[in-house]
């Protein structure tokens, strides 16, 4: 394609509200618009992006056996309700009427169409099947940003894994692991896979891959040593043990004003530093009260609690609830002799002894806790957050955290939805049983973005040539020159020749504009064509990534750039 | 693709409400589902055609310069209020909001987003361009029906030319028409470019691209011998000449229970026949009263009518209404001395003498009508619609009516959208001047369903090679036998490696079903191996189209069939 003729619309600012890079380079690239919050018209270099994308996706998951379809993307809202998602999705989910008042959603996900599909299968002669789609996904997002990272209307593939047992969908799932790995590396990431809670989806093992990023939502969990590797909504580590005093007394003590774990740390520093202290929080999960219980220097991950009780929807208490239940305010709780509500403890108070509590009157405390003693635990669970430093549960090595682009999640989601649309087969025996599903999740243009995010310097982007909008700039030093200009049209036509995806900037516009240009877009290669190097039979041939600039001969430039293309263009 | 692992949901019956060929093929081949009225998803086979089609679209696309984009489907209410087609479009358009109380639209067609993205051109040097992109649309059809034919969700090619003046637009029109005309002949259509009206898109010339198909809902004319060819909407004839007596005198008569235009020809064959009475009637387009006049033996095309007055909303008055606009009711209606009513008249009256008409007062008529001497028309323009066997306009031939399924549309659009949203250029003389638009659409599954309706046979469909979900089946007559199946997979193999899309029937199941599945789902090449035909060195080949079978050697048949899908694979 020719410059001149092409809609690159290249900007020199940002917008103003843009943090993350792939945002600001993506729309200053002339890669993306924003129509309304969250939502992005895919220019056309952006969408030369994609269609390799979504063509590394689709050879991946073809590779793997997958089967593509297109699903209609407005669904009867009858089907959500079938699914129980169409109020666990509360505000997500975008709720319109047709003509007739018939009510409808636009589909986030597509486990209950799938499965109504699933219905024509009818034995286990008929599976497995892997089953995805490209197509769009909406999602009402409550604040979407950092462009193409957080969006309202957005590209997913989403495959599913239809098989009659277990090691069926571990084979599936493993499957889709190494499709995922391949495709990540092919576009340009490093993403890994780490542990990660299955969240409202249900289901038992889930994993997201993370590309590592400041740009990212998430925080990761990883080993220094091993493959230790989690979302921090679900990493553990070890805790180094405590050494505690023999059992003693479980007494009441006055703490006017220490309304706060550090307050009273400072005042009683003998028998209540953070450690030995209990924190106590009261949330409503799913709408009933829970007192969750933490080390007095421990945080709460709240998917922890949320996955430990199986909620779909949690909060923090207001501080009349808190009242009305415990009979005193934050900063003088806790859960000695309290009857009659869930409580939720964290492993790390397991048989703790002279610990310091809240005593549900305000400004007193009780000294002297003996946990498994004084406390009514209804269900130990892992609820505090990891953080860095601390020691690995598989090797002992430290923990890091650092923040994640989810880029893609894998789950081993079972028969839930199976079961809710009659997708039954008969096994060997002739016994109908529920299809156990696995369900497949990438982000198209969240994955352009974290490609961004990872291949970019002050000059613009980096695109592989696995993804690159074009794989070869031809820029013209001086179209005004006959010359020149008919040594670029010959290298272009030859570059076409052998299937190169290749542009030529023959605009009228000053060298240092066309080479920014070509910077910011990210073409992997350019060939810099002007009068002097013309006259010297030489070319100069730059790579985009390190920007270094080499001579080389005219007759031989369009076969050094050919091989070297074709040797990335598989990506990997 | 083997067979067994494949998920090709084949049928035996079609669903109930299937009248379309189409309809019944795509559901019982396991090409698509319905998933509520007006609502399907592509099955694996159905999403390979789609993709095969797609593909063939870009390709032509691209050819003509066209640069792909993606654009959102859910659009800010208000840029659609800016364009005034949010009224307009009426319940067609499905209308949601967002979780903030934002009205939002799902996109029907996106001249109002890619006109906004047309304000970051400045120059007529940044023209022409050509902007297209292939992505959902949603239209709340009030009957869906005919499968793919007529739906809620489909996918759409939409483009639109950018030009700064009129030789432009009409050379981006041009390259388009020749590109549609590629497009369908390469899927396998024979569709034919007719005039059309612009409707409610508004803009100048206008052609629509039919499929001639019993399952069409619209009515095309054409001429038996010239290239006159037009949308019933727009289509014109020629009509003898009247040779009426001389005028006379208006004259009421008593016309006591003679309500329609037979009873009055029959009652008074001297001076009543159809040809001379004024067919009288109203309607309210945009929400005023409009008289229409027709000879009595001419039907109005409704459209026609809301072209003439470039209206977007018309219906039939309601009895009362008429009564109160009239004094009379239906069956005794005219215009005669009629004031303050728009009065539309259609040509074929034009200086009529000796004709009768209602004369609003029940059971009165007149006589003697001279229509320009009694009658005060607003307007003369063609209003009615055009039948079987009238005369063409363009050489005197003999006109015909057909069905058909309209595939494409190309209109001339001009500068509504770029003047209501701002995308000006400057000219060579630094004039500020609204991008000159066209539009341009091919309705991808329609188009689907057309090939269907133009490809097929009593034993299923004909999928041209360029279009087919596989190109050859090899049909393994007993997979229990090893030495036929080692054959199978061989060629299979074969067939596979130079890159040829085979299907490998490895089912257990008897050859009859597997010959009539392989003909349902429309397969072109099918390679029958069996033990019989292994022994002695040969294979059935069976083209499709037609079912001729030969026998072919076993040496040979790769080549045989890799030549000849290579000849076709391209289309035309």
């Amino acid at each position: 394609m020719r410059w001149s003729e092409a809609h690159i619309p290249t900007l020199r600012d940002a917008p103003a509200d843009a943090e993350a890079v792939s945002h600001k380079l993506l729309v200053r690239g002339g890669f993306i618009r924003q129509l309304a919050a969250g939502s992005y018209t895919m220019l056309p270099l952006g969408q030369k992006v994609r269609l390799k994308v979504t063509g590394i996706i689709r050879e991946e998951m073809d590779a793997i056996g997958g089967q593509e379809m297109v699903l209609p993307t407005l669904h009867p809202a009858e089907v959500w309700k079938k699914s129980e998602r169409y109020d666990l999705m509360g505000e997500n989910l975008f709720k319109l009427k047709d003509r007739k008042g018939t009510d409808l959603v636009l589909g986030m996900t597509e486990e209950e169409i799938f499965a109504m599909l699933a219905t024509e299968l009818f034995s286990y002669r008929d599976l497995p099947q892997i089953w995805y789609q490209m197509h769009t996904k909406f999602r009402d997002e409550p604040r979407p940003k950092s462009g193409l990272l957080r969006v309202r209307e957005f590209t997913m593939k989403d495959s599913y894994t239809l098989d009659i047992d277990g090691p069926g969908l571990d084979a599936g799932f493993d499957k889709h692991h190494e499709a995922y790995k391949r495709i990540f590396a092919r576009i340009g990431l490093t993403a890994i896979g780490v542990q990660a809670s299955s969240g409202a989806m249900g289901g038992s093992e889930s994993i997201e891959f993370m590309q590592r990023s400041d740009a990212g939502e998430d925080w990761v969990v990883t080993c220094e040593n091993c493959d230790y590797r989690a979302n921090i909504q679900k990493a553990v580590s070890t805790l180094p043990e405590v050494d505690d005093d023999e059992s003693s007394e479980l007494t009441r003590f006055a703490t006017p004003g220490l309304r706060t774990i550090n307050a009273l740390a400072d005042a009683h520093p003998d028998i209540a530093t953070a450690e030995r202290q209990i924190k106590s929080l009261v949330y409503v999960v799913d709408g009933e009260p829970v007192i969750v219980l933490l080390r007095g220097d421990h945080d709460l991950q709240e998917q922890k609690l949320m996955d430990a009780i199986g909620a779909a929807d949690l909060r923090a208490s207001l501080p009349e609830e808190i009242r009305d239940l415990l009979g005193a305010d934050p900063g003088s709780l806790g859960a000695v002799g309290v009857e009659g509500v869930r409580i939720l403890a964290d492993p790390a108070l397991k048989g703790r002894l002279g610990m310091t509590t809240g005593a549900n009157e305000d400004d007193w405390h009780y000294k002297g806790v003996d946990v498994s003693r004084d406390i009514d635990v209804t269900q130990w669970a892992e609820l505090r957050a990891i953080t860095t430093g601390e020691t690995c549960v598989e090797c002992g090595h430290s923990l890091e955290l650092w923040k994640g682009i989810e880029v893609g999640h894998i789950f081993k989601l079972g028969t839930k939805y199976s079961e809710a649309f009659g997708a039954y087969v008969q096994d060997e025996d002739g016994e109908s049983r529920p299809i156990i599903m696995g369900s497949y999740g990438i982000g198209v243009e969240r994955g352009m973005a974290a490609v961004v995010e990872a291949n970019h310097d002050e000059n613009g982007i980096i695109w592989p040539v696995s993804v690159a909008p074009f794989e070869v700039v031809i820029t013209v030093v001086r179209v005004d020159d006959e010359q020149t200009r008919a040594v670029a049209e010959d290298l272009y036509n030859k570059l076409e020749g052998a299937g190169t995806d290749v542009l030529l900037d023959d605009r009228v516009e000053r060298p240092g504009v066309k080479f920014a240009d070509s910077e910011l877009i990210g073409i992997p290669y350019r060939i810099t064509v002007g009068p002097r190097g013309v006259a010297e039979g030489v070319v100069e041939l730059t790579e985009r990534r390190g920007l270094e600039k080499e001579n080389v001969a005219l007759g031989e430039v369009a076969t050094t750039v050919i091989d070297s293309v074709g040797r990335h263009r598989f990506g990997i």
